[in-house]
């Protein structure tokens, strides 16, 4: 059957256009955000270095990668500077081969570098104490830097908040509604939380051509003061929602994207946090309901059991 | 006398569920927040490792045990290797057993480590010199991560508001109130605090079985700009409120607990906090009026004492 | 002529608490708020000890003080230990007399707690080598504190707000009114200055005890997005107005105080900051007006000068 | 032909003044901000050092070089010191001329202030030992105030918004509009942007002197919530707003600058930052339009590709 689309029919929900993706994206079988949140978008041209950011948010694989490389590196430069002075000028140095000297002058600069400075090589002539006044700062510098680097990355806020894998479409109150739902992974508190969804498909305009439209969507709660277990965010689907009406097949026509945006403040970093997820219309289940995720402790504690496995399960509705 | 659950009634209140606590815990004899505000809840499945919160939130006494522990762990593995490369590749050791050679080995690790590098001991051999180089950089890495931990640990925002450990049924104006009182304890300023108060109790659906119900309650003032003295925080108990026309037995059946949550800046730490405790039933004492905490200085300097030891004290409304 | 108490007049303006002052304060004389900002509340009974609140705001003649202590007290610990356990475990000792060598035991444990580690004394046992490992730990933890204290203390916000000596009651466009005026000492930019102005003043009640009483105070303009020249915050004195139709002998008796809440971001330390004054009756001006603090650069630069030193000026109303 | 000035005509826009510029400022050609957002003032009078402001703003050029010089000078003071102390109070020292025991003494108390403590030359009186005590503390705070502050200015968010060189008078829908464009230059997310308007111009009083004037320009939209493409500020221009029929040379005789506020939350520095711009009335552009900047991936990947070099181009209405 023919896909109705909504410029044949009355439309009740306002469209909007805050996400700033535009309208003539129409890459239509392709996703505005990833499942982790990052945008789908290639910069190009005026590009900035920023050092700062990589350095952050690379993997500790490649950080340390990179602490290890520059370490070696500075000191073989200065070795080789040293070299080019000459041996003579330090004491403690069993000249050799060029590349045991190379090596000694290496250890020499490491040694002075890291400020262990053990003296049984040392410098004797007035060059080669400037070189090593030198690598002593730069040493001083780069452990100020390392420093400040090591604790923003071991400090930036981890995302803590699980996703369920499916969304569904489920019988709420007298309808039917659009869900998902997020849990806290850890016991630190997450405050205040904010929800945005947001709708995106795809349609022709009366002219024809395919655009992107965006819609958002209203839910039964948007806010919440804590999250102790786990937040099934419901969107109602009623006559105003762009979920109207509309078959799996339908959605699935007009490449519906839901970008969900949850804003948030950390107690333990004592920062505030977005995160980002999207749910797209193959990852809509239908005609099934969340099985509960929480259970009082059966050992009579009096807590309550919060088994985070459970999130993406759900049940058919008998 | 039966209890005269709100479903036979009409209700004034408005139920609220944006705790994130769900309706389908029914340990009823059980706090859903302890006084010093964290859950009661306990996570299993997903769980996700977070060193960071964990040495950050640990007492200082586990965290200097680990900070040791790391310590004498790191060189003792790497005496371990300095040995295995052998003493002849260190100059001015003494060697002896075994245990010796480790012990002087072990300490020629933490001078590197901490990079004191005495000299009395230092490399002969490349290895040793490529393991003390080693030995230097994890020492620096080391240093910088303490260094970060040990600032944060330092600067986080310490509890500083002090709650009265009972709360209060008490008159006010023209009718009843529910209150209980707050003072800061530190003359560091906290700006614009933001209290929410919300009570929780448990009742029988009209299927019978037992969910608990949340509801706002409504303060004669839910902000305060500065906090120089106390703070009585008052819900006045009118037909709009869950309180009204329930006896204490009635509160006790109903398993009450009242939720506070207080937002505030603090200046010193340039920081949003959040504090959090709750009172039960238990802790509600009838018939009694605050005793006053503060007076002016009767050594006449113009300053008024604030005595936060009187923060509990009440006396009978005679 | 007897001082007309509100209370025998109709009041037009609405009473406020939300200064958290409380309205039994009867110090007649004394301010609430220095001229700094700071309360005049003076706090006893449970004090907690906030060794990070103090070490911050301390001045910095006390906190190099308080280092300097720290640095020379600690290594005087460890070196009354190494004494006791015996010079003959140091190498290059030069034993004498006990203070000679109390005096090289301390040397070695500064050395040794700064890492510096010439070596020329150095080690020789077990149990000093215990003792040198434990002082190069203790002294990094040290330098790792100390790093995030000074860090901290120069980067507090430093006030930059510099406020009008005075405050005049002055001609406003059909009326009259308070005015004050404030600016930014510093080109670093604050953003979103938002002020708030609450009047205190002291009457009796109807019972005839005196009693402190509070209300805002309506602006012409409550916030400012930038600040780049001078601010005269403006408050039109109308019927609604507690400065209405009171003369300077009334505001004396009523012992005015009017405490002005400044809260701005600040765009170099990306922080929000408070800023708090307060003006007393004797502060107030009559019959005057501001002298302008800026005119453009004479020399043609196309600028504006803003003499900073010009703010309390003002000139009389001829 | 004659300017119109407003003064003869209806308003139908609201002045405001909210920008803290203040109406008496008539050097007619000049900017009240900078295109990179900087005020046009010059504070003179009391002006306050901020050190730490200064050493976090300069250029790293800068910056290093007054970290060098510091290191340096602090060095020759304490080489000084220990010059007419005397070299015999330093072991391994080779005396000689006064500039040789100098540079000696320099390269010693850089050794001792760096930590890294050769112990080729060390002290041997009491005297020379306080000193290298000294040295070694000076040494260790300088070393954290460098850290906090290396690591402050590296971490500093960049401006990462490029604005359009120009603002162009254009058509929007039935209508025309004032607009310009901007974009995130990285792909690290900036949430919540947040976008006032304000222009400015000269224009007479009645009493014939020149005044400058601000008007708020209402915008389509004020707010988006991220920033994946480029955004196309719209202001449209109705019978409100203040460029209602004026020619381009109208507003040129207006002097007219249209000042940007932007306010954003950056997520990897997690701050608010804020960034301004002006355009001023030589830099619009009159009937042209945006060329479009951003165009789906040629390969076929999907992803959108968003050229930043193209933000200044236009072309012609045809």
């Amino acid at each position: 059957m023919a896909i109705q689309y909504p410029f044949r029919r009355k439309r009740n929900f306002k469209e909007t256009d805050d996400l700033g993706f535009g309208t003539r994206i129409i890459g239509e079988k392709d996703r505005l955000i990833a499942k982790d949140g990052k945008f789908n978008v290639v910069r190009v041209g005026l590009k900035t270095w920023s050092p700062y950011q990589d350095l952050v948010e690379m993997t500790w694989v490649r950080f340390f990668g990179v602490v290890i490389a520059f370490f070696v590196v500075v000191n073989v430069v200065f070795a080789l500077l040293l070299n080019w002075i000459g041996m003579d000028c330090l004491n403690g140095v069993q000249k050799g081969s060029w590349l045991e000297n190379f090596e000694q002058a290496w250890f020499f600069s490491v040694q002075t570098f890291t400020t262990v400075g053990y003296g049984s090589i040392n410098p004797s002539c007035i060059s080669t104490n400037f070189v090593a006044a030198t690598i002593a700062l730069v040493g001083l510098m780069s452990a100020a830097l390392a420093t400040g680097l090591l604790f923003v990355r071991f400090s930036k806020p981890t995302s803590q908040l699980v996703f369920s894998k499916n969304a569904i479409i489920t019988p709420y109150r007298d309808g039917t509604s659009f869900q998902f739902r997020i849990a806290n992974m850890r016991n630190s508190r997450l405050i205040n939380l904010d929800v945005k969804l947001t709708m995106s498909w795809v349609e022709p305009n009366e002219s024809g051509t395919m655009s992107r439209k965006f819609a958002r969507l209203k839910l039964e709660r948007e806010k919440v003061v804590m999250l102790p277990l786990n937040w099934n965010i419901v969107h109602p689907i009623d006559e105003e929602s762009p979920f109207w009406e509309r078959s799996p097949e339908d959605l699935a026509a007009m490449n519906v994207e839901v970008i969900v945006l949850i804003e948030a403040f950390d107690e333990v970093f004592s920062q505030t946090i977005f995160a980002n997820s999207s749910y797209c219309d193959e990852e809509f289940l239908h005609n099934v309901k969340w099985k509960q995720m929480y259970y009082p402790d059966p050992s009579g504690s009096g807590k309550t059991i919060l088994d985070l496995a459970r999130i993406d399960e759900t049940m058919p509705i008998v």
